[in-house]
C-alpha cells in the first residue's frame, strides 16, 4: 500500500527557527548520546509531531463506536505508520544495545530521549514497535527464553506482527505485593494446569494479541516466598483461557489494546512453557520491570511536554480573552508556565541519570533511581496536564483536546508496576539503613563541638544558660 | 596559633562503610569531574564533617550574647579553621577557571558539588574563603576592576582578610525591579557624591567588612531605563556612611556578618572609583549574579541533605518510642523519608545542568536554567527541613539542632537576588514566546488530521457525532 | 408499573449502629433546621443508599453501548425512582421556601444538607426532580417567567416530565467572562431570529429536553457592556437549532443527559420568549447561579463522603493484604483517612454557612460566599476522591468503583459555572478593597507604637540598632 | 499610674467605614452568640488594635538585650494593659461560663470569638489574663483543685499577680505518648520526691510564675498505663529545681515568658500538692487540654488575619512598584489573597463548631472536632502567614513585620500538645472504625443492584463485556 500521504516538513509552521529535538538534550546527557541517536531522535520528532500526532485522529475514527467493534479493529493508519516507520529506520529501538543483538543498537539513554516523542502520540509507540508491555515481553523472551521460544514468539513481536500479554495483576487479591499472587499452577505430567483469575491484563484486548505470559504459583509449599512462582506461556487461544471483560480507565476503553479482565479454567500448557524454569517468577519480572519504567516516565514527560504545548497554544489564542487581555497576560497562567518548565526540566533530568544508571550496568544497580522516576514523574505530569485543562475549560477535558486522555492515562502511572506507596515504602526502608550511622555520625560531632569548645577555653554553655539562681531572685520579686 | 585539635577520621563513627562524596557524584555528572576535584571534593567533606560542623558550636559560643558584642565578633575558630583549609588546599575554589587565574582551578559545576558540602556547615564557606557575597564581589573585581582597584581590594579578599559588601537593596523602593534603585549619585568635579538609604546588606555587619559595593542611579534622566544605574566602589569608613541597625531574619540576627541597614549623607567618592564605568551599572550585576544563584542552590541542597540525615538519626534514635514503636516504624515518616530523598536527588541534578551550561558558555546562556534553581532549589530544601523539624518535635524548631537556622536560612533565599515571582514571571514570559508557534501548530496538526483521514475515506466526524435529526425524533417522544 | 423491589432497611448491613443523616447535621448548622427538615434528610439517606446507588448499576445497564442508543435512553429504573420519590414526599426539595410556593418549603439550608446525600448516587437528583439544571431553569422560570411561560415550560418541569437546558457558553469566545457572548439575536418583526453556536449545553442530550433557555447578544452597541445580553426561551425543534455532537468528559459522555455542541442558523422565535425583557440577560444569570452553586457544592461534599466510605471499606478488605498487612494497618493510609476528615467537615461548614447567608437575604448577599465554596469545594472533593482511587489501585479507575466517574464529574467543578481562576480574581479584587485602609491601619499602629513608647521615656530604638560609629571602631582592627 | 495615653478612636484611620468584630461573627454562628459577648467582642477589638499591636512595639523595647536582661524582664506596659483590660471588663473571659463561676461569664464559643482578636497581638492575652498556659493551669484549679490549693494558688492567678507553667514534656522520651513521661515521684512519708527533667516548660522563664504543675511517674508497675502518673504542685523555689536553660524558637527566646528547659534532684514537695489523687495524672491533662487547644486555634486565625491585613497593605502601598505595577495588580498576588480569605473563612468555621460542641456538653464530646482544629488551623495560618512574608520580601522575614515572629510561633502549633502526626493517627484510627460495617454497606449495594437489575430482566453484564468467543476469532485473523 502506498503512504496515502506525503510527508511535509513543518517549515510551513514555523517549525525552522525552533530547536530541534537533539538540539534540547540537555547538556549535562550530551556525553552520553551518540551523533547516531542524535540523529535518529530528530526523524522521531519529525515522525511523530507531523505524522503520528495527525494520525491519532484518523486512529479514532478508525475504531468504531461500540465495545465489539472497537476491540475487533485493528486500524489501517497502524500498519501504514509502520511501514513508514521502519522506512525511516525507526523500529524497536528499545532493546538496549549492550544487552540485545536484535534491537536497534541505542542505549537506554538514547532510547529513553526518543520515548519522550513517542509519549506525544497515542499510536508512536506501537507504530515503531515500542510499545508496552510487547517492549518487556520481548525483553523477556530475548532475556531468558529457550531458541524455540524466540523463533515461536519473539520473531513475529519483533517484527510486529503479533501482540502480546504479560498477567500479572489478580483482581482477589493485593498484587502490589506480588508474593499474593494466587492463580494456580499445578503439574501434571508433562503439562500444567492454570485456575484463577488476572486483570489489567494490558494489550490482552487486541485482536493481534496472541501470547499471554502469565505469572503464577506453582509452589505454594516454599518456605522462600520468593521461590514460589513461575511465569509460563499461555498462547491465546488455549481451552479455558476467557477474557471476561475489559476495563475501563476513567471513562476510557484503551481500545483496541485494552486491559482484559482474564479467567483461567484448567487451562493446559506444556511445562517447555516455562520461562527460565520452575520458581523463578520472581527472577522473570523483576529483570523485565527496570527498564520498562524509564520508558514509562520518559512517555510521560512527553506527554507533560505536549501538554505544555497545548497550554502555551492556549493562552496565546487571539479568540480567547477573557476580561479584555488574552490568558497570558493574565499573571496567574504564566506563573503555571513557568511551574510546569521548571517540574518538566528537573523530572527530565531525574529519568535520564536513572537510564544511564541501568546502561552502566543493569537494572538492579539503578533500583533508586528508577523507584524515584516511578513516583516522581507521574505526579509531576500529572500536575502539568491539569494546567493545562484547566486553561482551557471545557474544551480541556473533553475530546477536543488530547489532555484527558492524556491526564487518565497519566493517572494510572501511579498505580501500574506497582502503586506509589509500595515504591515509597522500599525507597524510605533503604534510606532509613543509613540511620544508625548517622545516628552515631550526629552525636560525635556534637561531642567533638564540645571538645574543641573546651581546647578553647570554652564553657559549653548553652546560648540561652543562664547563671543565677532562680528561685531566690525571684522570691524577691 | 597552633590547630587547637586534630583531625581524626570519622572512623570511630562508621565513616568507613559510608560511600564517599566523590562516590556519590551522579553518573550523569561524572563526565564533567576532573580527578583533582573528586579528590578535591573528598577533603571538602572531611574538613566539613569533622572539623567545620563541630566547629560551628564553637563559632556560636565565640560570638557573646549581646548584639553589641555578636557585632565585634572574630571568633578565633574561624581563623584557625580557615589555615587549616589552606594547608588542606581548600580556597577560593569558587572562582571558575576558565575565567580566572586567581583561582583553584575548578569549573562552576566541580565547585557546586563542594559548595553542597559548604552548605551543610554555617562557617565551612568562610573559612574557605567561598563565602558570599565576597565571592561574587571577588568575581566583579576580577572581571571588571582596574589593576589599582585589584591591588586595593581584590588582593585581601582573595586572601581572606577582609570582608566585603554589595548594597543594592532599598527600603523604600520595589527592589525586586532593579530599575527601581533610587540612592542617587551626583557628579561633582573628579567625584561622586551619594545620597539614600540600602538595606539587607550582607556581611556589612563584619568589623572586617571594609569594602561596599554599591549600585546607585547615576544618570536618572537617560531614556534607557538600564543605563541609568552605576556601581561604585564605597570603603567602608567614608564620612556620611552610618549603618543603622542590623536586621535579623526569623529572629536570627546572623552575627556577626549581618545584614545591614545602611544610610549615606553627602558620602563622597573619586571617580576612579567607578566599576566598568559610568550608567553600566546592570551589565555589573547581571555578570555577578548567575553563578552565584549556583553555589546558594548547592548549599542549600546540601543543607537539605543535613536536615535528612537528622531526619533519619532522630527517627533511628532507640530512646524515642512513641507508641511502642520507634519512629521509622511509623510508615508516615519513611514516606517523608522516601519523598525528601526523591526531591534532593531530582533538584540537584537540576542545578548541576545549569553549572554545566554556565562552564560551556557564561551565566547568560544558562539564564533559564539558573532562573529554574533559583525557585526549584529553596522550596525543596524549606520543604525537607520542614518534615524533618516536625519529626524531632521542640527540639527541632530549637537551638539544640540546626534544622531552626537552616530553615530561617533557606527561607531568605526564595527572595534575595529577587523574589520567586520575579523569576517565574520572566521564565514564564520566556516560555510564552513559543506560544504562537504552537498555536500554528497544534492547527497545522489538527488539519493534517483531517486531510489523513479523507484520505482513508473517513468523514471527520466527531466520536460522539450523532446522525439523526435530533428535534424530530424527540417530538416523537 | 409496580416498584420491582421493596426496600428493606440496612438493618442487615449494620445500620442501626451508625448515626442518621439528621445525627450528623453539624452542632452549629442545627438551630437553621427544621424537625421536617430532619425527619425528611433522613428519608432522603435511605432513599438514596438503599434504592437510587443500587439504582445506578441499573440505570447504567439500561443506557446501551452504542453513543446513538444512549443518547436515545430514556432508562425505566428513573422514572420508578421518581415515582418512588414522591410517595416519600421527596421531590422539588431544591425550590426554596422563602421564595417559591411551588417548592418543598425547605430552605437554601435544608435541600443542601439533602443535597449532599443526594449527591452519593448518580440518579437521585434527577430521581427527585432536583437535577442540574432542570433546578436553575425552574428558579429562572418562577422568578422572572410570565404566566404563559410558566404554564407552558415550568409546570411540565416541576412534574418531571420534561427536561431543560441552559445554553450560554461558546466554543470560539471566553465565555468565562460573559460578555463576550457572541452568539446573534437581531429583532425581526414580533420575532428575534439567532445565528452561532453554544456547548457544554448540559442536558441537551436527553430525548426529554425540550426548552433551551438561550443567553445571546442583542444590543451589541450599548455601550453598557452588562446590557447587550438577553436571554430568550427556544423549543428544541425549532428550525435552524442543530445539536451537531456531544462532549465527553474525561471519557465520559454523561448520556443520555449529555453536554451538547449546539448550532443556531436563522433560528426564529417570538418575542415574547424572552425572559424578563430585551438586555436583561445579566440580571437573569446572576439571579440563577447563586443557589446552584451550593447545591452542586453539597453534591460534591456527597460524592466525597462516598468516595472516603468506599476508602475505609477497601482498607479493611481482608482479601487485601500487601506485606502482610492490612491496608489500613499501614500508616500511610490513615493519614490520608484523617485529612480527608478534617477537609471534608471544614468544608461542608463553609457551604452551609454561605446557604444561610442566601436564606437570610438573597445570593447576592452571600456573593464573597458562593465564590469562596465554589473554588474550595471542587478542589477538596477531588483531592479526597483521589486518595480512595489510589487507594483501590485499578479498581479504583475502572468501572468496577462509582470513583473514576465521581473523579472526572469533579473535575468540571472547577470549570462549570466560571472556573476557578475568574473566581479566585473576583474574591482577590473584593478583599484588596480593605488594602489602603489596612495600609492606613498599620501605620496608625506603627505611629501609635512610638508616641506610647516615647511615653515610657523610650526612645524607639530597633532592637538591633548599635550605638557606635562603627566605621572608627571597625578601622582599629 | 495614670494611663500613658488616651484610647483615641481609630476614626480617623478610616475605622469608621469597617465592619466591627461582631458584625463579622459568621451567620451561622449567631444564634449561639449573646448581645454582652458581641458588645464585649468589640471592646476587645478596639484594645487589641488600638492599645496591644501599638503596646507590642513598646513592650519590645521594654525587655532588654541580654538574655540575662530578658529573662528579668517585667515591662510595665503590660501592667498598665491589665489595668486598662480590667477598666474595659476584659478580664479572665476564657473560663467557660456553664463550668465556672470565677470567668467573666462567656462560652467557649463566645471567647473562641475573642480569641482570635488577642491572637493579633503578642501581649493582649496576657493583658487580659487569657494567656496560655494560665488559662489551662487556672482551669485544673478551678476544676480539681482543693479549697487550700484554690486560695493558694487559683486566686493570684485569677487576678494575674502571678503566673503558672505546666511541666510535662521531657527531653529523653518520646513526650508525644503520655504514657513515656519518666520524671519519677516516689512516696516518702507524707512527702512525695522528684526526680528527673522536663523541658518546653513555658512560662517558666517569667520571673512572676511561682508555681509548676508537673506530671510525673508515680506508679511505673501499674498494669494499667493511663494509672502511673500523677499530677502534682512544685513551688518554684522548692530546692532542687533548677531552670537549666531556656529554649528558642525558629530563633525566638519569647522573653520573658520563654520554654524552660528544667531538672528535678530530689525535689520534695507535701502530698498534699497532689492534684486529683494518685494514679489520676492522665485525668488531668485530658479535662485541661481540650479548651486550650480551641484557644490556641482561634489566636492562629487572628494572626492568619492580621497576616493578611499586612499582605493587603503591603501590595496597596504606592512606594512598591515592581516594573511599573504595583504589587496588587500581578495577579499572582491576588490569587494568594484569595485563597488566604478562602482557607481563614473556612477554617474558622470549623473551630466554631468545635467550641460549640464543648459548649454543648464538654471536651471530650468534641474529641474530633478539637483533633480537627488542631491539624487544620496550624497548617492554614502557616500558609497565609508565608504568603505575606513573600509579598514584603526582606522585611516580612525582619523585624519590621510581625510576621516571621508569627511564623515562628505557628510552626510550634503543629508540634505543642502533641504533633499533628499523633492527632492524625488518632482521627484515622477513630474514623477506620467504620471500615467494617462499610465494607459490608457497599457489598450490600452491590448486591441489591443486581437483584434490582434482575427484576428489570437486565443480566449484569458489565459495561465492558463482549458476548463473543474471543480465542475463534482472533484465530482467524
Amino acid at each position: 500500500m502506498s503512504v496515502p500521504y506525503s510527508i511535509k516538513t513543518l517549515a510551513v509552521a514555523g517549525t525552522d527557527k525552533q530547536p530541534k529535538a537533539s538540539d534540547k538534550i540537555p547538556i549535562i546527557a550530551r556525553p552520553f548520546v551518540s551523533d547516531r541517536a542524535k540523529k535518529t531522535l530528530d526523524i522521531v520528532e519529525k515522525f511523530v509531531e507531523e505524522e503520528c500526532i495527525p494520525g491519532d485522529a484518523v486512529f479514532s475514527q478508525q475504531l468504531g463506536l461500540t465495545p465489539d467493534a472497537r476491540f475487533r479493529a485493528h486500524p489501517p493508519i497502524l500498519e501504514d505508520l509502520k511501514k513508514r516507520a521502519r522506512e525511516l529506520g525507526l523500529w524497536n529501538m528499545f532493546l538496549p544495545k549492550n544487552h540485545f543483538k536484535e534491537g536497534a543498537g541505542f542505549s537506554n539513554l538514547e532510547y529513553g530521549l526518543m520515548a519522550e516523542y513517542l509519549g506525544k502520540s497515542g499510536i508512536a509507540s506501537e507504530a515503531t514497535n515500542c510499545n508496552a508491555p510487547d517492549t518487556g515481553n520481548m525483553e523477556v523472551f530475548a532475556k531468558y527464553g529457550t531458541q524455540a521460544q524466540k523463533d515461536r514468539w519473539l520473531k513475529p513481536l519483533l517484527e510486529g506482527k503479533i501482540r502480546s500479554a504479560f498477567l500479572m495483576t489478580e483482581p482477589d487479591v493485593a498484587s502490589s505485593d506480588a508474593t499474593n499472587i494466587s492463580l494456580t499452577m499445578v503439574k501434571d505430567g508433562n503439562d500444567y494446569v492454570l485456575n484463577g483469575a488476572k486483570w489489567w491484563s494490558s494489550g490482552a484486548g487486541d485482536p493481534r494479541c496472541q501470547i499471554y505470559i502469565v505469572m503464577a504459583k506453582s509452589d505454594p509449599g516454599n518456605k522462600n516466598v520468593y521461590r514460589q512462582q513461575s511465569v509460563i506461556l499461555v498462547p491465546f487461544d488455549t481451552p479455558g483461557v476467557k477474557i471476561e471483560r475489559m476495563l475501563s480507565v476513567m471513562g476510557y476503553d484503551d481500545a483496541p489494546h485494552g486491559h482484559g479482565h482474564v479467567t483461567f479454567t484448567n487451562v493446559r500448557v506444556p511445562a517447555s512453557n516455562l520461562i527460565l524454569g520452575a520458581g523463578r517468577g520472581f527472577e522473570v519480572i523483576q529483570g523485565r520491570l527496570g527498564p520498562g519504567r524509564i520508558h514509562h516516565a520518559m512517555r510521560s514527560i512527553g506527554a507533560a511536554e505536549r501538554a505544555l504545548e497545548h497550554f502555551l497554544a492556549r493562552i496565546n489564542d487571539p479568540r480567547k480573552k477573557p476580561f479584555g487581555k488574552q490568558l497570558h497576560e493574565h499573571g496567574i497562567q504564566l506563573e503555571r508556565v513557568a511551574r510546569s518548565r521548571i517540574e518538566i526540566d528537573a523530572a527530565r533530568l531525574q529519568v535520564l541519570n536513572a537510564a544511564i544508571m541501568i546502561d552502566s550496568k543493569d537494572a538492579k544497580f539503578a533500583l533508586k533511581e528508577i523507584a524515584e522516576a516511578k513516583v516522581l514523574i507521574p505526579e509531576m505530569a500529572l500536575t502539568v496536564i491539569d494546567r493545562a485543562m484547566q486553561a482551557y475549560g471545557g474544551a480541556g477535558v473533553s475530546q477536543d483536546t488530547p489532555l484527558a486522555r492524556m491526564w487518565a492515562s497519566g493517572r494510572t502511572m501511579r498505580i501500574v508496576d506497582g502503586p506509589d506507596e509500595v515504591h515509597l515504602l522500599q525507597l524510605g526502608r533503604n534510606e532509613n539503613k543509613r540511620g544508625p550511622f548517622l545516628l552515631e555520625k550526629v552525636e560525635w560531632q556534637k561531642k567533638r563541638g564540645e571538645e574543641m569548645a573546651k581546647s578553647y577555653g570554652l564553657q559549653n554553655k548553652d546560648v540561652l544558660q543562664l547563671d543565677r539562681e532562680w528561685s531566690k531572685e525571684k522570691s524577691k520579686l
